[in-house]
């Protein structure tokens, strides 16, 4: 990897703070039962539900993809489809692992700043439901909180497509890699946000807030746990020594640390955000709403911005970039975001 | 089924052919080795490749679905997957059975007048290949001719697609379950609408031009016939009486059958078309190439015209309504069709 | 395929039944709707429902592979497997469809004479639930009657295993593709040998006992009619021109015809039996309880056997052949058989 | 857990080694590429490949169920079945993974002490492939080394094997969770007992002896990796942080690491087996050649047995316990067991 000073390319590069390494190493004492026996585990699904005020089902799991990949097997009946937007993670860049394992078909609805909307929805739904037995059965509706591009559903867009979905008979996943940036910025719950939506199936990040590597499905319909723990360990996300991801979830709900470094990365996504905003050769394509900023640049500042700071391209066509603040994101990375936009808009 | 004295509803709504009937009582004689080892079979394959002048393996398979899902069992990889239009048969009526069964993803570009354009393509191929790994790697390209609207890629078209297929690294395959009404109109041959192109698969129709019920997969790569006879039984398109599915293919194709009955459709077709444009009120969705109509009517007469005769709505929301014309369609027929929207023209 | 004087080597090869080439025929009238909507597909399903003294869900399709895997579609989560004999068809001669397309792992007990032993399926029940997560749930139990090597569960034995299937939470799938043959010999009805055990699944035959091409599907168990028709169509087992498979079983089921010919060719067995028990170098390997024979014979009596005989066999280190009669195995073939043996015997 | 003073239930159950904690730690060093592409994984493939002797491709993943269904996937085409033992891990213990996730089916042969014999494999061969497009192609050859109980196929059976694949055409797949163990039993090195044989694909442990979770799949036959780094995402193995799965690779090969921890584990395996050995009430039940034990005991020993001893019951109708010693088992751990058992035999 080339040295640069600046590092806005995901959270997923970020490291893991150090009271997760701190738990890990605590756990790392004598035997402990595989597969998930073990009292981290225990502790670890008490300490989730404890943070969702729910009694679901936790499942903890080492991939984000395996969660959702999960979540399908245990939703979705054979004849049964899953409805999400063109950009959803599972349907865009999961390496066609739902078709692939779940074998069900995603029908897309474009989607608008990110989400999913209640008319494309139901003009899917439409489209799709007048062939009856020679299309698919629309079984889930899949959304991205926070999305895909770094906006957020609020809560009332999030009450009316779980209403949808009773109504239309579908099942509500929740795709929530990035969740603890939405909620400490909706200045919400977990609760509110997930189960008393409600919502059936939650993809529960970690790993892009700071973990060293731990997700976790959360299902909270009951009617959707009736082969869980087989299906965990046939879709490959059951781990022998489970304590070791398990571990990672227990000051990161004790402690709230989940909270802290939410707020820190996304306090710093607002102020590079600012300084976007405030120059004007470049535009923000969504509002900045998470730990996520997408915005166009002149084409020729591309390899210049991408020569002193890590970064993805997101639309080359469009000259678009992608920066992602993460938990470590300091006061002085943000500074020399500012002094090179600065520089670049005088020369 | 409510008696009406018009059927446009489906070409697989029509009855077999006489020719056909006697092909199969034909071979209704004696005892004859099961899975495709008669004599009848041999022969089929042999007329079937003499008429695409052709060395391609022949699978003769009881539904086109089938007929596709084996092809893209043969043609895609587990990573691999396949471009085709949003309204494409396999994408849109086959229940999900490419990824069901399969488990490839279908990536979708919107049709233009049933077609898949070059740009369009390229443009899926560039942004699914931007996430490398992380998404599928399109493998075929999928096309129907006649597309689903009745249209017609002409020769250049295909030719056009067929280079983009090898300089892309695509495989190239048809669907083809109306392709014997494409033939007669283009006034080209199977040849050069298939191997010459180059083409890889072809699925090949047959019920709805006249036959009982019989259609196959023609293999023209020769890379791809590496298992075809054990997904044929895996993928349960292997009939043990098979002389009786591969009798019907020996007139249809030794007489010149198949030609005699989609010239007829073709006309018939032709003929409503040519009442359609006269009558103000209506209007065709798209031209007539083949022996499928679609066009839209005045609300009000949608339940008049569904009274008389035997059709499906397209799209309820536009008021559209598709005609297919069958081998059978009769002079009548079309007089009544006339008289109908005459009359409803003057009320 | 060479010329041979006595066909005895599959009901498959046998032709269909004028009466049922005269039902095809007749169902050759004017246009009918497609995908099974049709008067045909109605009446059929009618008549088998009558047959079975059931209300059962009837699917027709043109393969008994496709019949199973249908079944197995239906009546297995996706943790769950199914017990089966290492014989069984399901296991042994589908190409590995069941774990292609339904995913399910085949479970295999040996077989005793064909059958499957409460026994040993218990065994199996018990190692395999020993690993909780860590190995499949057996969810099905499915049994072949008659066998594959031609054998008959009891009316006795199947009620034991009815019973055991709902003590260890089993659905009980029959694959029938001969039954016909049991019913007669057993002296028993569709009724008494499927709902009443009570049975949860039934893959019914039709073209080894002289229907041209049809298969059936019969569903039992309400709970699992949930998607049949969704997965008919994604099973690739719904056919367009569904009207010339359902007419055959019309008379079949109201003229008894199912009945007439099961019982030619187990009679015709049976005195195919008689002579092989007569004939001091052959050995019948199993008793001969529908129209299947199974029998060893001196090696070098082999080439000498299948010059004459159009027949294949079954274990070449055991000097094992298969026989099988047909509803259309004549008088004159018994003779021949006959004269064979006696001139081989004397050689 | 209850508390217990000896644990011998697996080597999934022991911590993790301080110096690999030490790695991890060490890698938790700022900002680094996601999915691999960092240099903790650049690193550790080097120093696989350099213990291997070999330019192999290595796919570094969270668990040895996932490796084998990345093998298998990568191995098998679509009608391809894989060989291995009836107590194959694949086969027994991943909940059917193999099955649906790569739609394979597995063809088992009985297991002598662990082991597939050449004379089993060619009799499996020679029944599945007579029935040709009925049933699979076998098209893998799977053997665990050491075997799930414990033994050890020679460097000769391993060739003898490898020569059968190449005969016959099937690709050899070696799931190797415990490699390290046979390696420093047999006093060979990782490339006689892999790539020298040859063999085409290995499953990798690493979990199993010391380090805190990190399993590896190699493919040595350049042919297999057209879409290993598709397939990893797809299947669920690639981890985003994968540095810290990776880290533990270096020192584990770097230093020797393996070597140490499993002469340890392999040592008190001798230890605790000669204690057995000396109790007359005790019979092992194989050759103890790795860190597994596996022994039969007087029936009412077993709960006094694992009152004392976290172990795990084999088979529970011979009184069969399995002991593993995990690379911490003590001196101390040794000599409490011999204690149990002088004075269980006394008793």
């Amino acid at each position: 990897m080339p040295q640069k000073t600046i590092y806005l390319a995901s959270d997923n590069f970020a490291p893991a703070h150090p009271q997760i390494m701190q738990a890990i190493s605590e756990a790392n004492q004598g035997h402990a039962p595989a597969y998930g026996l073990d009292a981290w585990t225990e502790h670890a699904e008490q300490v989730i539900r404890e943070a969702f005020k729910s009694t679901c089902e936790v499942l903890i799991v080492p991939t984000g993809t395996g969660a959702n990949v999960l979540a399908l097997n245990l939703a979705c009946r054979r004849h049964e489809s899953v409805i999400c937007t063109d950009i959803a993670h599972m349907n865009y860049q999961e390496s066609g692992a739902a078709e692939s394992i779940v074998g069900c078909k995603l029908l897309t609805v474009p989607h608008k700043e990110g989400k999913a909307s209640p008319e494309d929805i139901l003009k899917k739904l439409k489209s799709e439901r007048a062939f009856g037995r020679h299309s698919t059965s629309p079984g889930v509706l899949s959304i991205t909180q926070p999305t895909e591009v770094g906006t957020l559903y609020t809560l009332d867009e999030l009450k009316i497509l779980s209403a949808l979905c009773k109504k239309e008979n579908l099942l509500l996943h929740m795709d929530g890699s990035r969740l603890y940036n939405a909620i400490v910025q909706l200045k919400t719950s977990f609760h509110e946000m997930t189960e008393a939506l409600p919502l059936d199936l939650l993809s529960l990040g970690g790993t892009k807030n700071g973990l060293m590597g731990a997700e976790a499905l959360l299902i909270f319909n009951p009617s959707l746990r009736w082969a869980a723990g087989h299906l965990q360990k046939q879709n490959l996300q059951l781990l022998s020594k489970m304590r070791y991801l398990s571990a990672q979830y227990i000051p990161f709900f004790e402690k709230d640390l989940w909270r802290t470094l939410a707020q820190q990365a996304n306090q710093k996504a607002r102020e590079i955000a600012s300084i976007i905003e405030a120059t004007p050769q470049l535009s923000l394509s969504y509002p900045v709403q998470s730990n996520q900023i997408f915005f166009t640049a002149p084409s020729a500042w591309i390899p210049l911005i991408r020569e002193k700071i890590f970064c993805y391209p997101w639309n080359e066509e469009k000259n678009e970039i992608r920066f992602i603040a993460s938990w470590d994101t300091s006061e002085k990375d943000v500074l020399q975001v500012g002094s090179l936009f600065t520089e670049l808009s005088k020369a």
